[in-house]
């Protein structure tokens, strides 16, 4: 075997990268070691929290967020700060309570879920009709839910990289348009959750274009496991639970919500801007702690210590996210808007404030080498290279679509799911530690990739 | 030294006592293992807090709870099962709301404490003053409330032992009577418990004889920490944060409660008997479960046991008491009717369905023995000898007072207070297998104590 081959077999599995184009002011030992040290991230979500609390896409609350947020953006020093409004429909909450009328008793921790009808104010008694499963309820027949409530259960597990909420959120999904189609009056869900909290987990459902919206909300896991007990109790008496639900939430209209946008202005334009953020708005039951005030924040705090440490080659460009959690609607607003074009790469934070444990790329053929220069210098932090092929987060699904590249910093969503669009979402959650351990991360891959030479512009799609 | 002053040296320190007086019907290690094997008490609990859920004292609701009892004791097999009702004035919770109106906003999680007074259903809106401790409210200059809120913090710390729930549990007990001397419109607290969700912790206060009941209530703790951290904020801008409270609770006037007892009569009526139990009233926000359906159906089931294996030398009395939550009715009802005449000893489960780590002792002199024996059954349960004075439970405060004997079996109380007389007292908090271990430790006592040829009797107290 010749030296030429030899040094070529060693290159191809050589972790450590031959050439380094890191710019000294981006060192990414340095600034983890800063950042290690820094509460700007903590800051920002306390103040957001504090200051503002729960922020409803849409309403006077989002708006007040948003004002907060620019004030918040100048004060830290980014260009360029400004509001991209939009329209968007719009849905409140109003009362809600559960009540089993018989054979038992009780009252039950009930939410309802983003687009649930009403029940009016006197409010709905019926019968309840228990499935296990989603599955269950696609197989009842159809009518044979009419004048009845639909109960889905399920058991959510925790995993790591939240992949059950893609198994299990089917319930919250489209449970509900599945039992409106099957004529129930309503529908009650066993939490999407994890947890073991009075708690119910809001989150939005969706009727489609010619659905039928009915009540649909969700039961506090003790309920739904209470409510399981009681109904297989009167069943081996031949009896029926039924329960009363009031429920009165409704459609406002349209209303205005916005992207909050700043920047870091980069030395070369021409090299494509980074689209990085998280979302501003919340659901309403919590003051959105972990989801999205930790994204928020995370990635503001990011940009900052790599705008305070020297001005990069390209552009970051800041979005605090208008609307996620209805529906992506800031995302999709901004994806038309601005297009692919420009955006040399996004990546969001929206899993929580635990500690990030992978890191996921969808770059380019020929960066081989910069996905192991991030990987290795991601490792000190306790990150490891994963399998999956970047996402970029929910607010950029629309722009990553259109060719953007996209790097996820995964945190670790083992416990995510005991407080995700729960009541409990909120500031005591944040390990202060572990959300400096995410800006550690991120600034690691901004100064990397601010300052990388690859060619990271979106090619042109071929339309398919 | 010679052979008996060695051997009288020996005996002073030996853990082994020198004669065994065990009945072989209840061999406290036969009666172990069938206990942890043993499914009896959790069934109890499940049946109560599925088909009868949350039993507020002088309610409807622990009348049904009563029937139920009856039913379900006399299902068990025990003798003289029967109602000793009682009247007592009666408290039942309204609508709670709490919502910050200025300078921040947000709708805090908020539940009045038992014997507060109504806002009225428009509500009442005011200043907030804060104090860091009851100490700081107690310091308040007289008049100085007037027209105000008074919140009071606190932070209570988590122990084994429960103890801190003496020093804490006074913001709860005392603050309400202290706000209302100073003026105040009304009184939030820091809820008297360890956890952080968004669960108020309810409990009784009292406004004593001649005092003026206001509106008293406990906020959740993330929302306690919340309203520091606005307080913080808005005392620096020169301002005050401003609450609206919606309180509506009502004093019913006289209703009917009652213990329920059930007997496993013994061969000696002569030798006292044994008062078990727990208390059947809970507070409404839960199901009751850790508090206390855990104490009936562990006391009971221990009974059973005894019942089942072989008749006792000593009666055991099972009593499920009524109204303990809102001051110790049942128990001072009991006192008053029985005195302390014929009872042997007391015991009682009302600290949570954790596991027992130790034993603590009221008997007489020249016990000592009988002590050791039981300390020493209860070790392969890794139950302990503790040193503190045995008080026999809060039902049994008011006969152990005229003389009555007791041994506690302390439970972990280290997480008792994330759950205490909050909605999540649920029965998915207890732990099967915690609680097979609570029914092991109390056969343990029972079947040996049952036994025991020691005079046990009460004797006549000197009036001081
Ligand atoms: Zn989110
Ligand atoms: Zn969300
Ligand atoms: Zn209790
Ligand atoms: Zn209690």
């Amino acid at each position: 075997m010749n030296m030429r081959i030899l040094a070529a077999l060693a290159a191809l599995t050589l972790p450590f990268p031959l050439i380094a184009q890191q710019s000294p002011a981006h060192d990414p030992a340095a600034l983890q070691q800063k950042a290690l040290g820094d509460n700007t991230a903590y800051g920002i979500v306390e103040d957001l929290t504090t200051e503002i609390g729960p922020r409803l896409a849409g309403t006077e609350r989002e708006a007040a967020a948003r004002a907060w947020a620019v004030t918040r953006l100048k004060a830290m020093g980014f260009a360029n700060v400004r509001i991209e409004p939009f329209d968007m429909k719009t849905w409140v909450r109003g009362i809600e309570t559960a009540e089993v009328t018989g054979p038992y008793s009780g009252k039950m921790h009930i939410s309802a879920l983003g687009n649930s009808a009403s029940t009016g104010e006197k409010g709905l008694e019926a019968e309840v009709v228990y499935f296990r499963t989603l599955a269950d309820l696609g197989a009842a027949p159809a009518g044979s839910l009419k004048g009845k409530i639909a109960f889905v259960s399920h058991k959510m597990t925790k995993t790591q990289n939240g992949a059950s909420y893609g198994q299990f959120g089917g319930v919250r999904r489209i449970g509900p348009s599945l039992a409106s189609e099957k004529g129930a009056a309503a529908i009650i869900i066993r939490s999407v959750g994890t947890d073991y909290h009075r708690n119910p987990h809001t989150g939005g459902t969706s009727f489609g274009e010619k659905g039928v919206p009915i009540p649909a909300a969700a039961l506090s896991i003790p309920d739904a496991e209470n409510l399981e007990r009681m109904i297989a109790r009167a069943s081996k008496k031949g009896e029926a639970v039924r329960m009363k639900l009031v429920l009165t939430p409704r459609q406002i209209g349209t209303t205005q919500s916005g992207n909050v946008i700043a920047e870091v202005p980069g030395s070369d334009p021409a090299a494509g801007m980074i689209l990085i953020g998280g979302h501003l708005d919340s659901w309403d039951l919590g003051t959105g702690a972990i989801d999205d005030g930790a994204g928020v924040a995370i990635s503001a705090a990011a940009a900052k210590m790599i705008m305070d440490a020297g001005t990069p080659k390209r552009t970051i460009r800041v979005v605090w996210w208008g609307a996620e959690e209805v529906g992506i609607f800031g995302g999709r607003a901004y994806a038309e808007k601005h297009g692919a074009a420009g955006h040399a790469l996004a990546m969001e934070s929206d899993f929580g404030a635990d500690r990030i444990w992978q890191v996921d790329f969808r770059l380019p053929e020929g960066t081989d080498d910069l996905q192991t220069r991030i990987a290795n210098a991601l490792a000190p932090l306790g990150v490891g290279r994963g399998r999956d092929v970047a996402g970029g987060g929910p607010d950029h699904g629309p722009i990553v679509a259109l060719g953007v590249n996209a790097i996820d910093l995964q945190q670790d969503g083992t416990d995510y799911f005991d407080l995700h669009h729960t009541p409990d979402d909120t500031l005591d959650k944040i390990d202060p530690k572990a959300m400096q351990q995410n800006v550690a991360a991120w600034v690691t891959v901004l100064g990397i990739v601010a300052n990388d030479p690859a060619d990271l512009l979106p090619k042109a799609k071929v339309a398919e």
